[in-house]
């Protein structure tokens, strides 16, 4: 017997409230307890997007969502700027260029943020931009991109679209998508919105609307023209994965309970306190504390011990399950959740966790110093 | 309180056992653990295709699976057959269209199935065809077409590709995908898989992956090519529906506590049951017995009421679920599901409650009729 710790930044820790949500008897999903379920659901999460535009349920991953926002409003030939700061930004660039786009890659630094200037810079090169493309979390890096800024930056220099994939935060950050302009944001269910994966999230600005009514790209099942003709009847085109939307009504009411803004606080604190235990514990932070993601925490490799034996330690001893790095980064980093169902207490297990492993590893640190360090950000807030 | 009882073509009811298995601790898709369920998942659903090929999962709705089938063989100017029988037969069209195919429909009269005869001349009027398309089961007319001899007819005639939409009856009927020369089998987790809706299955020929790698329309979620590369690993290229592959893996231990062959055989019972019992109460069905589906029967308008309102009545009044007429057949039938976690106690609950209806109706039938005669019909087979 052994109780299993699942600090992955995604797929994350699902509620029993949730899980009993799931488990109400199966509907059908063109009924009318269907209907009032969609509506009730898709009203509700539109607080956490910052947008009284609509949201729309596609049943997929993350990246289905990346997907519909690129096939919606992409048409072959068509010029793209992707800001990419690590591999889900590429992973976006991916996308648009299986579609025939071309793309104008921004690379940043991997475990830096991008900045104004440097995405001003960036678009003075071209004139003929249909979108530019950002991540506002990225999940392999633990990198939160000024989107707000980015937004203005966009809008002042072109007539684009800006479209941000918000998949590892929304739910868990601030996001005021029509505030801030941005056009198409998306997300999953399985970040920060503490549901099993199986659930992509699209809203879509109105500017957004007239290129997609214009898009000449083929799409079917993820083509949001039938999404909005279904969405005014409360329905979805294709057959919903109805349980997950139950699930999704009482993640809404959790939410709620909290306030999202306290939500977003608590967010805030689990990134201060999971920071500043990790560098109490001499192990070194990718990213800076202006930089970093409230939703995922990356580490470094120390210069005495391997990092991937330490996770791969941790999981096997202490059934404590991290994320490793991705992409150029894969074996150098330990990526550490702290979204959705996440507390400060469990902050504080995950870091004792990750001491009683250094220990094993004769990392020299102070015993209980990574816990003090976090509990001290903890005492400030509450 | 009430009691309500789904008796829709999908999505279906779902067994506690799979709801429990639904509840398990969330785990990374990336680790152990998720590799060990994905084997076992996708090694045990096999026997339900009729096939030693992988089945590859994805994250998303029947029509996911469709659009897959079809996004990964035909490249636009592609001319395809499609076999339609109904609306999901127009639905696969549709997706043909969308992505630029040249298709030649063979429409057959809605509540008919597709004869060799007829697919045979069909096909003589066309030299290029890279694929045929028909539906295993139609769940808008309740009809069963014969896969086996047609796709004996496609190989006769052509070189083309045989791709089949299993999504209303995999799981509950006889699938020989090997033998028969099916060379993409497609199927949905919410009908006779008895999983609420989430997950899209499709199997791969030999001769499908040929065309597979060659083919050069755009694709990335949807990527058959990134599933085979990441399906070696036990993985999938997207975050999948953990949840619902947990759901997955206790309705594998059903079925086979059951034996498949006997699954298929109770799906046959009841549609004998369902059809007597219909016949008996002075109902028309649309189909005749040799076309008839084992998982779902369609119920026409009998002259002497209208059969939404009877539908609606049964809903309203008695907590019963059926599905009304889809595409041209709107308001003009009702469908009764008998498939995944049905039973014929289940049919002969729904049999009698429908008779309850009718009877506040007027119509004319004697009282018990219907279900005397599903249970004449359960006799002769237990």
């Amino acid at each position: 017997m052994y109780k299993t710790i699942l600090r992955n930044p995604g797929p994350t820790p699902v509620p029993k409230q949730v899980l009993q949500a799931m488990n109400y008897d199966m509907i059908s999903h063109r009924g009318g307890e269907f209907k009032e379920l969609f509506a009730d659901t898709t009203n509700r999460i539109k607080p956490f997007f910052g947008t009284e535009q609509d949201v729309f349920i596609v049943t997929g991953s993350g990246t289905s969502a990346l997907e519909t926002a690129v096939v919606n409003t992409i048409s072959p030939g068509d010029e793209v700027v992707v800001v990419t700061v690590g591999d889900f930004g590429n992973r976006f660039a991916a996308i648009c260029e299986a579609y025939g786009a071309v793309v104008h890659r921004l690379e940043i630094e991997w475990g830096k943020a991008c900045t104004e200037e440097e995405l001003s810079e960036f678009l003075k090169q071209f004139n003929h931009i249909k979108a530019v493309v950002a991540t506002y979390n990225e999940t392999s890096t633990g990198v939160l991109n000024p989107v707000a800024q980015l937004a203005n930056v966009v809008h002042t220099h072109s007539d684009a679209l800006f479209i941000v994939d918000g998949v590892s935060c929304i739910g868990g950050v601030k996001a005021k998508m029509d505030e801030w302009g941005i056009d198409i944001l998306v997300t999953g269910s399985q970040k920060a919105l503490m549901l099993p994966p199986g659930l992509a999230f699209v809203s879509v600005s109105d500017r957004a609307w007239k290129v997609i009514e214009d898009n000449k790209a083929p799409a079917y099942y993820l083509d949001l023209l039938t999404y909005r003709k279904s969405y005014e009847k409360h329905m979805t085109p294709n057959t919903p994965a109805v349980s997950l939307i139950y699930g999704l009504q009482a993640v809404c009411g959790m939410i709620e309970e909290e306030g999202f803004d306290e939500t977003v606080k608590r967010h805030e604190i689990m990134k201060k306190m999971t920071r500043e235990a990790i560098s109490a514990l001499d192990l070194p932070l990718l990213t800076n504390d202006e930089d970093a993601s409230p939703t995922v925490t990356a580490i470094s490799e120390p210069a005495d011990l391997e990092i991937e034996k330490l996770r791969g330690h941790l999981k096997k001893k202490y059934h404590i399950d991290f994320a490793g790095g991705q992409g150029k980064l894969k074996g150098k980093i330990m990526r550490f959740g702290h979204m959705g169902y996440c507390f400060p207490g469990d902050v504080l297990e995950a870091v004792s966790i990750i001491e009683r492993g250094l220990k094993d590893f004769n990392h020299h640190f102070e015993y209980g110093a990574g816990v003090k360090a976090a509990q001290e950000v903890y005492l400030d807030y509450v």
